[in-house]
């Protein structure tokens, strides 16, 4: 069977077009709602409460979109929201956090283990309960990283600022095996980063790792959109603002972006 | 007469505490109810719509706080949403612009000037606007700076990746008599902007020609606190954050900061 119906992705900004990017890879066929909350970014340091009651509205503006699933495409939200919005609704939504944890499960010789995330998902200890209980041998580090974000919605991924900014945070990260990159922003940050720590060190990209889990659930339920033609995505951003077009352009390599951008009204 | 009512200040963070402390230097005996919404910050890239939206909200709470009049130590709030609150509003409102502005006019030696603020800010022309119609032979520059209030709000503002910052935002200003801080946060960074631009360029703090402003205000409505005790100030914010209460006991140096914050509910 064919289940035409679009995948619904929510994030803060920009960021979540990192995990678009990656199912898109993955899975074409299927279409995409992506609401991006820019009116109320960034997430990283509001509170749990604040996060979940803009986390529902935007599960709630997907919904009347008709979406078979959802992916909740923001480390903050994730970390801070998905238990709640997984128990008020029934349709599948999945977060970030997950998948990747079972991946450094599966992989042994990842044990040591880095984070670095928002404040708001640092403080929520949504990462670090979940490896602590997942995978009990594994020795944590983390680190808030509050400017990331709005560094990457600035387009400052690659100059000296970056790489400096990046240096202070990772000071603290002297022997990991992965780090966890916690928050969707952050592969926008890859290549100075992976400087940064070495090639040792692999760089994790949820995205990656929810994409096919996302797929898997899609089988399951029968739900996967059989079509063999490359699906659509839409964009719905709840505030306008240039930086967006102008970061998503670049990472999407698409110059037709802009007809893809609709406002949103999330009330 | 006596008028021991308060003065509400607004803003979307930290940023308008240097209004604060600038206006408590100059009129100690006032009372101050300061509002910050934190829940929403950072304002910079937000519509004209969504700021208006949160300014009513804001200028809402403050009168049932009692306020006799209002600040909005805010400077992309000042330059999208004054004009409209002061239509609707009948209470005394003032924000940062109007001050500056006149300052410089009176300032016959300060005529090529530079304006930094947010994007909204500059987007918005409030600044460009007032300087045209009130000093025709004024010579403008200016520049967006998207990272220095979330910088500020992460307390790095006289490191090397703020110094960079700054002076890769300040690269286009050659030749520029003085520079408006046009946003509240920026104040912070005066040593790092100083530095950079050499001791011939006044850098000016709006806060410190708005306390004055306000001060005016309330003797020509005859609403001055005529007590001859220091005022107390009371800060609620929309959402509690632990970077506010760090940046905000380092700005006024009060270490009992603390116990002056309440969780303010804005709806």
């Amino acid at each position: 069977m064919a289940d035409t119906r679009p995948i619904g992705m929510f994030d803060s900004g920009v960021g979540g077009l990192t995990v678009l990017k990656e199912f898109r890879k993955q899975n074409p066929q299927e279409n995409i709602i992506y609401l991006g909350d820019t009116k109320s970014f960034p997430y990283g340091s509001k509170s749990k409460e604040s996060i979940i009651e803009l986390t529902k509205k935007g599960i709630d503006f997907l919904l009347e979109k008709n979406v078979k699933a959802i992916v909740i495409a923001c480390g903050t939200a994730t970390s801070q929201a998905l238990e709640e919005v997984q128990k008020q609704y029934k349709i599948p939504i999945i977060g970030i956090i997950d998948s990747t944890v079972q991946y450094i499960k599966e992989q042994t010789k990842l044990r040591k283990v880095g984070i670095i995330a928002t404040t708001g998902t640092i403080r929520s200890k949504g990462w670090q309960n979940k490896i602590h209980s997942q995978i009990p041998d594994a020795v944590l580090s983390y680190k808030a990283c509050p400017l990331l974000a709005p560094m990457a919605e600035e387009g400052w991924t690659e100059n000296e600022i970056a790489k400096l900014t990046i240096q202070e945070y990772l000071k603290g990260f002297y022997d990991i095996d992965c780090l966890i990159l916690g928050c969707t922003h952050y592969p926008l940050f890859k290549k100075c980063i992976q400087e940064e720590l070495g090639k040792k060190v692999e760089i994790i990209n949820t995205g990656e790792k929810l994409a096919k889990d996302m797929q898997k659930i899609l089988i399951n339920e029968q739900k996967q959109n059989e079509s063999t033609e490359e699906g659509n995505f839409e964009i719905y951003l709840t505030d306008t603002e240039t930086n967006f077009l102008r970061v998503a352009s670049k990472l999407l390599k698409d110059t037709e972006i802009k007809e893809k951008i609709k406002k949103a009204d999330v009330e």
